[in-house]
């Protein structure tokens, strides 16, 4: 190794302001994958990085090295344009699930790699695995051959997949050095770029159930995420959307899946449509499927009105090893013992749902980990939430709390009575999608 | 542990400037020590530490916590003012082995743990070890008991001594986090304050050959250090002192030993004199034993003229297990095979001598460590090097290479004849002592 290549140099430039070289920032990433580096090493430079920032140059290296850190799937035997979706995280955030048929009913293939959840933000990979006999471990192979064969596959990180991003979002965790755009770029691109895409959309969150609190912090995000990933070959675009009451009306894993199989059948929480069919319209724009806005937003209503979407995700539950029949009958699917109704306290208009109550409220019923070790229970949850600007009588439920304990049911519809703040007027109805960057 | 003390919490803190917290440093250092920090989260914030700065508070914190990390010696059963010396390191600097008997012969006790020699820098119990029979590695209770007896002694830092800056120094040196003043505060005084010591003097060096470049770095981090030894209750002071050529004229463990014993004779090169009378000084007055720098330089050369600093290191060595006859006897230190003289290359006026350069040659002939697992061969060394402002004449000699093998004598001179730069006019003078803080 070259000695300007040592770890202590390369540390010791950043430190000072200094822009690394492509070879210094491959240095870094090989030595986060080959463990060349100590995790001190790697953690010293994390934290210089967040004070110091990278230039836009850095982190489209940054990306691209972190890409290369593993196997990149190769989807080129595939006809077409393949498009996915990334979000940043949300409550109630399952738009992968009825988005990924629509799309590919409209003839633009998805592959699509998900993650599990952590803390209050759901994943889709948990939610998908409430489907009886669901399986989301597919090899890399599997999930090419799937998606050659019905243009999509919806699948965990498998391990060959940007390595260096698994070992360095893990220190970043215990490291305070998350919250870094430079860093989540690469985090977030690296991977999907690793996973044979050619274009991207992006639904970049903001709200007090999301990662970035505020629409300034969210733009800014977009903005490097859409730069990295033309950087990196790909057109890339990004709606900014609020996250402040949960997307849709449950939260939990099975809940969100039958809510899911609902938007695909064209009954779905009008909030959720409308998130799922402004990035399906992206996505079919980016494959080449519809010129604007308007000719994709028709052929996303055609395939849910005339079943093809949802003949999309029987097909997909069919080849990923799930009881198809959930699809047609999601009382399938599992359910919770007890269900207790919230009441509202008076009567008025919903002001506000906290999504991270919300959240927080599920994660204790079991419905996530607060813990990458703990177990979630597919059945648990929150259903039948009020929406902001829905009027509600007093003793009219709320919402209703899926449990398997009656200690928990009640904390949980305690702390979501609280969650939920009625008032007398009608409050201003909130803007759902905030911008498109591209 | 309070949520607050998670080491993620006290790390973002750091990260967004803020100012740690007494409880929270604790929590730091104490995590050091125990292990409940994991390396990559200390190395963490001290990139933060390093790029967003301690205030004095925070400082003195942090010094008094590494300080209290492991055993604090006890002398306060030894009658009088302990006074000890430190210096940031240089080339040739063997001022502790002259400094403390004279000072003890003067009736201050001079408790003194020094290190290790690594890299450019040479160490004091290295140059000790050269002396047959000598032995560093006492334990704290020895120590305690040697000091009370003859009024000093001279070891190596125990294991229970400030183990956390054990710990957090071997990081830095991994992690880029090496050259920052807060850290270098806390690293130095931790482990002089341990000693049990109630007055220290500091020599901070600057120029080619010091770990500080520039007088205004050295008297910055001499500041930094007056500072914090105050608030941690201590009196301190400090010169800063030139560190561009080697001080005095040999470099190499007993060939240094050798020119030490010179010194207590009175026959030591002027600059070396100059350093250690100025230091003694210092350490006479803060000790109790002299009213102003006139009555301390007095009484300094009053121990040398009289043979009592001299019959005090006799009796120093003498106590740790050293052939006592070497003070007499010099011929009986180790003495290298090979003697080679470094020529004039032309009649003229020393202008330089690259004290980096110098150590360097050192270095590779055995007489220090380029890793801390190295060998050092006590009788190699560089000796009768000429000083700046001195005339020279072709073909006599520079200085002579102690070698133990003719390749690597060759080598050392032809880098020393690059390193001494002669010139037809008298340079300036240079100055050796640029002030004293306290």
């Amino acid at each position: 190794m070259s000695a300007t290549l040592f770890p202590q140099h390369i540390i010791a430039k950043k430190r000072d302001g200094g822009a690394l070289s492509r070879e210094e920032i491959q240095a870094f990433v090989r030595g986060a994958t080959d463990g060349s580096w100590a995790d001190y090493q790697l953690s010293a430079l994390l934290m210089a990085v967040f004070l110091r920032g990278m230039t836009p140059e850095e982190t489209a290296d940054y990306t691209d090295a972190m890409m290369r850190s593993g196997t990149v799937a190769d989807l080129s035997a595939v006809p077409g344009i393949k498009v996915d979706k990334h979000s940043t995280g949300g409550v109630g955030d399952k738009v992968s699930i009825p988005l990924a048929p629509m799309v590919v009913a409209c003839g633009v293939p998805v592959p699509m790699i998900s993650g599990r959840g952590l803390g209050h933000s759901g994943g889709t990979l948990d939610k998908l695995e409430s489907i009886p006999g669901f399986r989301t471990d597919l090899s890399l192979e599997a999930y090419c051959a799937q998606v050659a064969k019905i243009g999509c596959a919806l699948i965990g990180q498998t391990k060959d997949l940007a390595p260096a991003d698994k070992k360095l979002y893990a220190l970043r965790d215990v490291t305070a050095t998350v919250e870094c755009i430079p860093l989540i770029c690469g985090s977030i691109l690296s991977k999907k770029l690793a996973e044979g895409i050619d274009a991207l959309v992006l639904d970049v969150k903001f709200g007090r159930g999301a990662f970035m609190k505020t629409e300034a912090e969210a733009r800014e995000l977009a903005d490097a995420l859409v730069r990295v990933g033309r950087a990196g070959g790909k057109e890339v675009r990004a709606l900014l959307t609020a996250m402040d009451q949960p997307l849709g009306r449950a939260v939990g894993n099975a809940l969100e899946v039958a809510e899911s199989i609902a938007c695909l059948r064209g009954e779905g929480p009008a909030d959720l449509m409308e998130v799922t069919v402004a990035l399906g319209a992206q996505m079919l724009m980016l494959g080449g499927a519809a010129q604007d806005v308007t000719e994709a937003e028709a052929k996303l209503q055609e395939v849910i009105g005339n079943g093809r979407a949802l003949a999309k995700f029987r097909e997909i539950v069919a080849a990923q090893g799930g009881d198809p029949r959930v699809v047609d009958e999601p009382e399938r699917l599992p359910r919770a013992p007890l269900q207790t109704e919230v009441p509202a306290p008076a009567d008025g208009i919903v002001a506000e749902v906290d999504a991270m109550e919300v959240a927080l409220a599920a994660l204790a019923l079991g419905a996530g980990r607060a813990k990458a070790e703990d177990k979630i229970d597919p059945a648990v949850g929150v259903a039948d939430l009020v929406k902001v600007g829905e009027p509600v009588h007093a003793g009219a439920p709320l919402c209703t709390v899926h449990a398997n304990d009656a200690g928990k049911a009640r904390a949980a519809a305690a702390r979501l009575a609280k969650a939920i703040r009625i008032v007398d007027v009608s409050p201003p109805h909130p803007r759902l999608i905030a911008g498109l960057m591209s």
